[in-house]
């Protein structure tokens, strides 16, 4: 089982920039504690992260063959890019949006996702936690695991 | 450590209403799983559901001194109820809000929600596993827990 | 072959409030004529009338598996009740919504249904005589009858 | 007691065009039932079904004078046509305007009625069925007749 | 010198309909006053009134190397028809759009003009003045003369 | 002569909920206040509270025939319930509507009151004096006053 | 018969400023032409430019009681005085609102008017000659003139 | 204590314009009972009406170091001068902003203020009374008195 | 093979009317130049001009069952006939809509179309050739031809 | 004669992803036959695939002085991306926007085209086609060719 | 070469009122500085502010063809007037608008300019700096040095 | 002290594209200028231009740290780049935004801008002076100089 996480612009940053919003968590911390709970569930995580959209794109249309889901934060993209949109409707299996920060409390500009209208599943607000909380549902849907 | 899971109206249909929308778990299943699950960590779950906005008010007004986090699925009163949104800005704990179906895909009067202006965290289109995530996030903050 | 007929906020005031919008009639005299004419097309009317949002939803539930068709008038919350068109989505028979004024020449907010995205049919302005077409419509479909 | 009965465009095609929207009973059909029931009530039913609006404008001003009430499905004028509600708007007697389907449900551009700021009742969903109710309500309105 | 008067949709029942907004001067009348008006200034008078709007537009297309200017009173073509505006831009002559009632104060539907993106001038809520205010301008314009 | 004051949604909580927003006497503290200035002006004041919306328009139907004025905050209500709209459109006497905040100064979806259609006076601002205000130009208006 | 003629901010300019859009015609000519013009037909015109606001509302307050009719250029003011349609309602006899240019076809935020909310009539793009139309208008209507 | 009432444009014809929409009590009136019932509480009340924004600006310049409070009745402005916000932000004191009718119940163009940004309190509907209230809140405010 | 070419209102004027944006082909010459490379190819193009919408539907009514596919210039009414997309959704075969000038470089009201909700391609801007592009394009699918 | 054929992002799937939208045909197929049809011709085709908006308006850059026409998909872009129309603007021939599905029948946020504010011309909804006749299209106009 | 530097509503304040917002430099400070700067570089300026809007549309009058530039700080009047607009349309040298702060990081009705549809170049949040860049400007601009 | 200057997309062609928009100065031609600007002051100017957000988003980020403020001209990434708003903010010295044209005078959809929110100042229509400003503001903020 093959997870891709995928971080979009200005995530190269975190732990660095805003931390009042963002947290001090480092994106290098998140990717390895990510990458070890997948492999205590028998799963293993690609991560990668891009300020260029279009290698966010191929990124995606690379995974389709070679990941069973896709953990994306799209960060500003999140709100611009419809090509992005294009790029998951393009790969087949489940998909979760995860927000560091419940987007609905900050500027109106951030109220609406493109990405939603093809994730399954979508998480704002619980900080780190929520790439956790994103792994652990995508292993359980794709090994059929039934509920909690 | 006590939380509050309170459930909105139809949700008392679950299971039966809308099963390609809402899955086939009846709340009850739910509520069952997530007591069991909050007293493996230590914490005790009371739920609560009701149609009546006026006792979901009340509910969370009891809360207040008694529940250290709420984690509510508003259903429809999310898109129309600022009453409830006044309520929660009462309650001082962690409030986690959860959605079932992924609502940015359906009809657009169901994308924004007067809830998140307050919840800490939103999560949505994880299904039943929502209010799991949902739990162990205010366990974790309760707690003081470090991110996963 | 049962049918419940559910009027909804202020229409317990029928006959006396704003008599110029919405004539003289009682609803206890609506309630008694529909229920003959309903008798005479050998069904069975069950008449609820109720101010409170959450009796409304507890009645729709209850008429799941119990009556045939609703007729409702939803008044005010024909234009803010999300909750009551997700209680009315679980009921699967014909629903017909009926408004006693034509509302498209009242205020704007009034222009707007939340009911008519599950109704099956919608009449308005008609006065008293909304609710008899709307039985005749019911009995009609029900018993498969053709076209009048 | 005469009543005009006016169909607007495309309805020569009824009972042929998008079947599983309109049904499929033709317009002669539909004008024979009609005419039948008026007679049975002691009324005259005139029909005209046109695609050219000066037609519609100007069978309606005939009517000025000629005819007792006018059951009007505009179609697609319903939602365009100014003139046709400036001609309306110079009958005096009843006018009850009739869509076979649900407009609510349908594109949005479908919602908004020009007609409804002059008709006096408004009968959307019940399909050919909605005829006969606005037939049977205008007659009794001409006739002074109490609530059914 | 030759002018043409266009009267569009319903006001032919002018002095009939709604007196209250459009004053009891027949349509007649105004054409024939106008008629004379024309002629005491030397120049010859067309009038034509129409409910349809392909008379409209292809009496323009007549009236281009026949007549020197227009006098128009669209009525409720004024608001929806993109297509008389385009008949009129393919006019070389002075356009004057006249309304007898000041559409500003009315339903708001009726404040937008299309033909005024093309009209030299506009004249609205001079009643039956209107057109004879139209009537001196052009012919004033025509004949090179002076301000008054 | 007699009063009605009535209170909406989690205004039960003041004096304990957002102190900075509504200051920190307690609703008791007001009704009791307001109760003995009524007194002094030789009217009786009583007081209600309730967080479910079917009780507020039913205490306002009860008033009609009983209440001579209705002064009422109905909090979150104001932007979101026709149902009491439609209420207070049957009650005969002045009513007077109070917000102790500033609405217009808070979220913009505070702005908008569907109870100032019906309300004769609006307070904003004022605190706990607003009901005060209120409370004197109902008993002035009453009776027959001249300006103070 | 007394008539004012109002002319609002910039127009002093006039025949100098943007010519191409106004003409080249002066104020002081339109005035002189207009006064004579209303001498002919026995009327009295008083004639104010000014480019403060509230001399403009402080000579309409002044027309009351002097003046029977005001014919006013607002030009600016027209989209944005608020203040000058409160003066326009204290005055009772007829208004008629001037534009030299066809403000339909200029910039977007000229194309609604708070003035046209008051005046009798609007005319807009007969250039100077629409003051002289609006002057002959004015005095038919105070001399209870027929129809030209 | 020393408090300025400000009125705005129009105000001078109180009693006189309108007086189904503002009474019949003129301003003088007005300006001599509040200085009465000023004095009676001990403080001094400046009493100033225009219809020149700039005047009204200046006036609240003046009143920086002059005055305690403010009572406002911007009337027209309200709706359009970000200058007399400007200037009232400039004010430390308390303003408390009052409108003779219920603006809610009016115009679209006149529910919208720009003074309430910067109004500790507003009040609208109650008539002449409502300056009465306004003045006895400042008192209260600025004499420390706690609630009624 | 039968096609019909139907072109809407004014573009009888081709060749003449604001050559700048339209060409100075007349309408004639493309008719007879579309025939012939309609038979070079076997197939047969009928052509039809109005000015009436009536006609137009009617057009369309006719060519069910006779024609295989439409080509449309819908000019005016392709932003206002919400009668001519339900007279297309009732024909079957394919469907073109072509537009001499780039509508989206013209007047915002030209941006939106009706009848691009019905038609299987849009072509604009490409001048005459566009009808020719569209000829070939409706041959090929109607003779099944493999990407050109 | 270089025509630049330039496709935006995603566009590499084509054959692949979403072929009841897009077809079967690959994205080497179309450039190949293009190609072709361009030698055909006499004209040469030079294709280009980006993924990276960078990339494509450099690309773009360098066709100046080098292709004499553009024909593009911009795929996403089209909706989102001005900087995609500023380097076009800078490009002096022929410019065609090509879309192989209908984009006014999906999303709304597919309605809107930077692109098409440049474009000389605009197909949509012809599939793979609509490159074949852009391609002609160009030819003829930088040949300066007659009609078809 | 003479310059205007003119300030609008409330600017008489500066360094007083909001110093978070605007600093501390009076506007005597700014105009006596501009002044010294302006004569090193050989050129006049003339400074005036108003509050009045009347005195500033007669100013810039008055400055036609007594001076060769105009920097202006329109401050609340930017806006919401159009007066100011059309006078500076009047004045034909170059235009400079400054604001102290970052209009576009207040209140949204701070982000639209009326002033800004005729200033050559408009200068935001550099504070007092803003002036000297705009004299600057001119200066250069008007003795045409080359770019700095 | 080191500034860093970032142009966007498109403006590589400077001097080159549209120059009645933008000037006949070329981009090196600037950079060579303002470096020289930079040298006289004491400062150290780096350019950089890019087509290719990710790169600009990442010479942001390599600039915190490294350089003491940013001039930046977006170009079209002004109005849709949420990713460089982000980017932005993780920079913590003086930020200006430098528009060449004035961008109000163009299209509206150039009248937004993300970066504003972040930039402490913005300089519009000063051509390539507004560089020149926009440097020796940051040159005086950084070197804490008083106003000049």
């Amino acid at each position: 089982m093959n997870i891709l996480l995928l971080n979009g612009p200005n995530l190269n940053l975190l732990g660095d920039r805003e931390p009042d919003i963002y947290g001090a968590t480092t994106l290098t911390d998140i990717e390895r504690t990510l990458a070890h709970r997948a492999a205590e569930q028998g799963a293993e995580l690609a991560a990668f992260q891009t300020n260029h959209e279009g290698e966010a794109i191929e990124r995606i249309h690379a995974a389709r063959g070679e990941a069973d889901a896709i953990i994306i934060n799209p960060a500003a993209w999140t709100h611009t890019s419809i090509a992005l949109l294009d790029a998951l409707k393009a790969f087949e299996g489940p998909v979760v949006e995860v927000h560091l920060s419940n987007v609905h409390q900050r500027e109106s500009f951030r109220h609406h996702s493109y990405v939603s209208k093809r994730a399954d599943g979508v998480i704002a607000g619980l900080g780190a936690y929520g790439y956790a909380a994103a792994l652990d549902f995508v292993v359980q849907r794709l090994s059929g695991a039934a509920f909690p």
